[in-house]
């Protein structure tokens, strides 16, 4: 069962569940989301460890929603560790708060009470079936675990779209993307699931280069919003990532909802790779169909750069 | 951390969880937990998928109630499926319903509203620090959910004390015992925990042989109990399995926590394969320290067979 | 230790040992071999079990020669079977003799005495230090083998160029290249081996298209040559394969050595997956050095393919 | 394909090869099965890396040659090291030369000229069908490179009786015995040769204690023999080992050959696993033939300890 090939056909605006360890580029995701509502409700957004451990995601949630002017989504924090693997975070990449180069003030409130898988489970099992879609921008922890404590939620999922993965290099290791690397078994428990899926691996996201001059435009709509996001994008960074522009990994997913003409892609069967050494994380996607196994996910591999960025900034334009 | 040496520094009655995929000898469990009222506090039961599908064992754990007479223990239906791993059941071995031979009336009631894994967090959220003992006698799905949903509840936990894993040979496969391979991740994530934790391994279970002499004894008390309990324990059994006696897994559990005195055992490092293949489900348990890794399991590997008989069958006498 | 960056700083011609087992592609090789004899000096040719069984691909080797009309160098039989995992032919690529659309007569002579292994001990033993490259067009078992079998031979080695894994996807799964899948054991004992090796992956050897009009022009020249390479390259193909034109991947390793000018690469950390499952053969290369491990291989990452064939085939174009 | 119920239907003397990486008990071994000649005749001792490297146990199998008074009996040189994990000796068991505690003089000879894996195959390639036992004291590579060398060399061998593996506990790792732990690729191609194979593991070779008693008895004959292994068996051992005696490991595979009435066993199922991990070198033994495949391998689990030292040490007493 793989992704819907048109996304438009559920009614507007479509609720969706955002799942999230902000970083920089889940802020960019949450905050255009925020600023698309009469296309998207956002029924919560729920916090995991990734990036940063769960307390400072947390907390990052409600430091974007702050900057995008919203104090009314709930905010829920979630997993404090993967199922199985330690927990291993990336502040080399985002910096000690996750978000370095933001200019966020501190969080206006606390989380939500309730955790963050029972936060999900209570909203899917309140919708209709097909009602929701689940928004994955780290690791799966969170999704994986409502999804096996209450298996009567999964026809109420009408898609999950996530970022992670990839089908030539991985970034975190070799051969594995961080966010799946991050929780492989998690990863495996909801690309299993049956409902349809979509992935935006990292072989499509390092298409989506958000140019100097792009962000550059932006930036001089002298928002608050454009001055935080100008301020994350052009940080240094390790590695020397960036030389030509930033790619915006987590934003396709939110862009994906909005605006599928821009993406290109395939149902394929995946699988990840759960067990340790160097191929911890992989996802192995038959592109070419060789194993005859049933397209699990909707794999998309292209993705119209310009064009998605004009439209991003210009939805980010309408923001504080 | 391994599992404390005197459980009887605990004070009386003692808190306890039953985890349990009933399942012949996990019925024996339940019934002798039930018998010892004045040293046992039963504060719910939960039922998970194992020996059968989780709708049959949750009507087991009443039906098993409903033998003892208590109509007031809470019961609660927990994972449908393992973690990572499809579901395999043993019908083979314990009949349709799982509970063969026995002379169990319908359930008389519906199951405790509540998942069994909110349940298992809720108890151990009101009790006080090392409140409650958890007595797990089928795969460790439920309580691998508990620890990653709510990671605040371990320091409630007194110790785990668990029926699975085999030094030598395995019963489902020549690696693995039953319940460990029934789902090997959850497995990986309780013996992670950090609690204290008794091993009743099937080296040791083997040898808690109920005798054809001893079990025909307590069936001429004449009892319902007496004559569910001997009309499981000598059903044909497949394999041949049983020409001494009935090797009485589960009870070894609930025994321990009575009658320390009776066992044997060391602390070891104790691991899990969770990979596919031949050695899936494996306890790896490094009995003579080569590993030089903290132990994390006290590992039962010696039990007083005629004793512990005589114990269990003079309390279950004192059920209807 | 990766490869030689120069390898035109050996001295002309070149001592070689081609292990291969043809095989179209196999076959274009040998002949572009052949027909450079003031740069290449052809030790031996050892036939591995691979696209065909042994017995066919050593028969096929002679065959080639005898297209050639070299009836001179020694043709060696080696292994049956790889190190550990069972044997895949690929009669569906290749055709029930491995040259299918060739016009390749019986071949004119037995195999040379002495098993492939021995062959290869045997003439490394005789060189000096760094006086042999190893050119592997198949499966790695014989070159495994002679390692493990005279670890005294590795000094002799100047490198070994082989034709094999992938960076991005595979061609027999989706994770693995054919010849690295077909042994990986034997590719893993190969890559740790210590001496200079050049990789010519799947993710290059797929940029190594001979157009439909290169071939055709080669066609024309008429020669019985040309007659039977366009019969090989215009046959049908399983999958739609070739629709642009034939990806040449042997030929590559052959034209390394001869035009190293119009290949680009790195030297990077590579490791085979040797465990059962989807993984299997799969090729971990650390392109951008994030494990920090010495790179063992020179990874083969871009071809000039137009100036490829141009000299490939002026040179075919020599031969009968 | 098990091994052989009958070991003494094969004619006397027996042909056999010795492979073995001394080491004390492999020392008794070559001992006892140079003492019985007109039962065994030695074609060949081939040595092997495993306890110490292989230079050092070649050179001490021509010394323990020398102690029996034997000048003749070719010697070769084998395998460096392991076919795929890094070889790891165990001078921490057996001291820095592989045999501490004995009395042995300096070598009185070189090798045989020519390789261990050379000599086997052409011992078996001259012999007839089942015309040759192998006897394995060591880790299976020097075997393993044979078998995939000249695979041709099958038929020849009668049976390979081997001492590796184990049912319980390793002793190595918690997992693995130390041959198999030591070469495990080797093991699973020996493993699946299809030859009657028979193990000789931990599990049982642990029961064949040589006590105190038995050893003094011995020592008191006052040979030179007598004086080097009781300086042997009696000298201090790392974690106290032999606190009741000397588990007398590889002299079983020779015993079987010529007293199998003192030993019990079934065919099984066995194989070997390869991976990294705490599970490498594992052999899952398919006792009560859970997995319904066909036997491979005779597993010995029972030995009449005191009959079997009784007569090894009469044997032992015929040397100088």
């Amino acid at each position: 069962m793989p992704g819907p090939r048109d996304p438009m056909s559920v009614p507007n605006p479509r609720s969706i569940i955002i799942d999230t360890d902000p970083g920089q580029d889940d802020a960019v995701a949450i905050l255009l989301a925020l600023s698309v509502r009469e296309a998207l409700r956002v029924e919560a957004i729920t916090a995991v460890a990734g990036n940063v451990p769960v307390a400072q995601t947390t907390a990052n949630v409600v430091r974007i929603c702050d900057l995008a002017g919203d104090t009314t989504v709930p905010v829920h924090r979630g997993a404090e560790t993967p199922l199985l693997v330690p927990l291993h975070t990336a502040e080399f990449v985002c910096g000690p708060d996750g978000l370095a180069g933001g200019d966020f003030a501190a969080p206006s409130r606390e989380p939500t009470p309730g955790n963050a898988v029972e936060a999900i489970v209570s909203i899917l099992r309140a919708a209709p079936d097909g009602g929701v879609t689940v928004c994955a921008l780290g690791p799966l922890t969170n999704i994986a675990l409502a999804i096996r404590l209450a298996p009567d939620i999964l026809p109420k999922i009408a898609s999950i779209v996530f970022m992670g993965g990839a089908m030539n290099l991985g970034n975190i290791t070799p051969a594995a993307e961080f966010n799946v690397f991050a929780d492989p078994h998690a990863a495996a428990i909801v690309l299993g699931c049956g409902r349809p899926m979509v992935m935006m691996g990292l072989h499509m996201t390092l298409q989506a280069i958000a140019t100097h001059e792009a962000i550059a435009a932006f930036a001089a709509t002298g928002t608050a919003t454009a001055r935080t996001i100008n301020g994350m994008l052009t940080r240094p960074r390790p590695g020397g990532l960036g030389s030509v522009g930033h790619p915006m990994h987590d934003p396709c997913v939110i862009a994906w909802l909005l605006w599928p003409d821009l993406f290109g892609g395939r149902d394929c069967h995946v699988q990840v790779e759960t067990s340790e050494g160097p191929l911890r994380g992989r996802t192995t996607i038959d592109w070419h169909g060789r194993l005859r196994l049933p397209a699990n996910v909707h794999v998309v591999d292209t993705v119209d750069a310009p064009t998605l960025f004009d439209r991003i900034f210009a939805r980010l334009a309408a923001l504080p």
